[in-house]
């Protein structure tokens, strides 16, 4: 995918800017820069220096552009590239001109094939191409400030169902909202749903998945969830439906799920709430959700992964979800393989999260102006690079989206076949399934 | 599952044996079968000694009834329950009255519930109760005894396909011989094999995936088998179907597959054969599909696994399978995430390999007299055994079968959704499949 090294022709050298990085009398910024675009794997990129230097190794046309302000700006991210790029974006002092999602995956990309040319690479390249690309996900525990952001601001661009998670596109022109529903009914189908069963839901969020169960799939679902405001929300949404005898919404921690409640429930579910747990406690999960679960229960963990362990990168960390972490498969067998839990099925779907994050995006940058006024342009910035690397952290196979159906190990109430799921896929799955002997 | 332990009301003390173990006339010989049935959770079995004295502890009727001929089998079993059970069978100096896969499950479910109620006992109860259970897989490499049985045994109950590995039913009403085809078509819909394409195939057994895949999905197959004789079957009867421009079988270890043909192959598969690979292995296996498949490739990996590690019973690996090991997930995700490789679905058939050990062991019950005159009654005792013990791991969930489907990790040729393998689900499925992009 990426090029040959093409240092003595380099792209930049074909334009009219007379400074491409092996001039003789290119600056020694432009030199390290050039050093820097060949360990990312010489990605087709252009870096535009304070004084006017133009920089670009790779031999194709760049698909976008990156301006630095000052010198001060090119130190900081030489000495912190993982934090400081984020914080250079934001602050304005490096600007992006092209599209931010494609730079981002140009970035991963030539990263991807520097480490498959040399393996020696590859750790260094990981950790320079992972700057900007990370988690997405909902809020938990140490993640408040997310959320002070406030029900407003996320309701300018999460769609209808206020869904903050990876959507399910039956086809890929779905609209998000058309997108979440069906993720929704996915889920709920992989549950084998039955009317009168009860369902623990572990993080909440706004709510809409519990309503969407009590809804089309008759269960009563208690579903638990820290954030008081969103709570509050889920609450008065409750009320207006007239569900709010069918699903009750709980302010607590997730690990109280189970107390009082030995093996009471028939179904455990849990979106997007995992990449906040932590893997030294998904140990402690999975015995929360064998003291939930009867003999014939079954759950579901959806949860941003990666193809194998790496640390979360510090900008997002720092600025949009401390304490995150989203885990390789090989991780999330803890919680299943710690306790008497059996894997039925797990899908990866990261594409769909890369256009759901286009489908964000687009809503995003509709409502600039308010979140701006609301805000500040700083903000705006943060998170069109949040939503932006994420899509391409997705696109191109940074991040992972798992889906994972288990039940008790000794449960034969289990599937025979997946066939029941797509059975009448797209309709709206009212009808109950009977995958379950 | 299991019931309260029951020691004051034995089941054989309901009957007229006057032998129950609480009774204080009762041999040390009866108090100590006691105690290893409490230990082992009162399964309701029922145990005869050769001096008459009958024990059970459960307050069930016993499922299956095992006699003991003498002490010395006894003594035996104690020092080492895990191989003598097997021998003991074998050699029919322990006999069993009434259904040996029932006896089997009773003993599974017994120990696992006893396990629940208390923890600390599990790594006891696991132990014993694992004695005749395990792994049911294809030979490889050091399992040559395995094979050197023969063709003409194995003709005498595989069914048509000579298909050694779980089948696939499609309704649970379906005879062995349609799901084993409708595991091939399932595997090769999962992998979305399309004209024209290029297969390696790891492990290819007596060839009739290869042949089915070449037949129905009109690719080109290389299959590796280190077995000479199952590799001299599969390419007569290629010869006979008109394939052997199609499909070649090579005489070699699937560590070679990848030598001299870096990156050309459309599609990496293998079915029955990891659980002779060792997890020692699983990296280099990884780095060989690696180096097999296309940017766009794409591959499964069908084994027997478990819920979480555990050993190998020395029985098995004694007299069935040598070296064999079937993986825990977590232990599985060591192909993948040691290299550049992304899980895209799993599935756990386990269900479906209890149905097929019925279905072998109907037919082996079937050829009984010949195959006592082609070896002798010992060896009937001892596949018997081996049959029923695997279909009682199977349907307790002490084994676990996994459809592993990956892809390069960079690669976005790669399904939306799992739609198209369900379209038409059940069809002979010669239509291409549109699912990946």
């Amino acid at each position: 995918m990426a090029n040959q090294s093409t240092a003595t022709q380099p792209h930049a050298a074909e334009n009219d800017n007379g400074a491409g990085v092996e001039r003789p009398h290119a600056t020694l910024a432009a030199r390290l820069m050039g050093a820097a675009l060949r360990n990312l794997g010489d990605p087709a990129i252009e870096i535009v220096l304070w004084n006017g230097e133009r920089i670009c190794t790779s031999s194709h046309p760049p698909v976008a552009r990156v301006r630095f302000a000052d010198r001060t700006t090119l130190r900081r991210l030489a000495a912190n590239p993982e934090l400081e790029f984020g914080e250079a974006y934001s602050d304005g002092r490096l600007g992006v001109e092209g599209d931010l999602t494609a730079l981002m995956e140009e970035v991963n990309r030539a990263g991807h094939a520097a480490a498959r040319r040399n393996p020696a690479t590859r750790s260094i390249a990981q950790w320079l191409r992972r700057t900007p690309v990370n988690t997405l996900a909902r809020s938990r525990d140490n993640v408040h400030h997310h959320y002070d952001i406030g029900n407003d601001f996320y309701s300018l661009w999460l769609g209808e169902t206020m869904a903050y998670t990876c959507a399910y596109y039956p086809t890929p022109a779905a609209t998000l909202d058309e997108a979440q529903v069906a993720k929704m009914h996915h889920v709920s189908r992989k549950l084998r749903l039955r009317p009168g069963e009860t369902v623990v839901e572990a993080g909440c969020g706004w709510g809409s998945f519990a309503l969407h169960m009590a809804r089309h799939y008759g269960v009563k679902v208690r579903a638990f969830n820290i954030s008081r405001e969103q709570v509050a929300y889920a609450r008065e949404r409750a009320g207006q439906a007239g569900l709010d005898g069918q699903v009750e919404y709980i302010e607590d921690d997730y690990r109280n799920c189970a107390s009082g409640a030995a093996r009471n429930y028939d179904v455990f579910v849990s979106v997007g709430m995992l990449e906040h747990v932590g893997v030294a406690n998904y140990r402690e999960l999975g015995r929360v959700i064998d003291r939930c679960l009867k003999p014939t229960g079954r759950g579901l963990v959806h949860s941003i992964g990666r193809n194998r362990p790496a640390p979360l990168n510090p900008w997002i960390a720092k600025r949009i979800f401390p304490g995150a972490y989203p885990p390789s498969l090989k991780e999330m067998m803890d919680i299943f393989e710690g306790t008497d839990l059996s894997v039925l099925d797990v899908e990866n779907i990261r594409l769909h999260y890369a256009q759901t994050l286009r489908g964000w995006r687009a809503n995003f940058e509709q409502a600039t102006d308010r979140i701006a006024k609301m805000f500040d342009e700083r903000f705006v910035r943060m998170w069109r690079l949040y939503l932006a690397g994420s899509e391409a952290a997705f696109t191109t196979g940074d991040l992972q989206l798992f889906q994972v159906l288990f039940a008790p190990g000794a449960s034969n109430h289990i599937p025979w076949t997946r066939d029941d799921i797509y059975r009448s896929s797209g309709d709206s799955a009212d009808a109950g399934p009977s995958g379950f002997l």
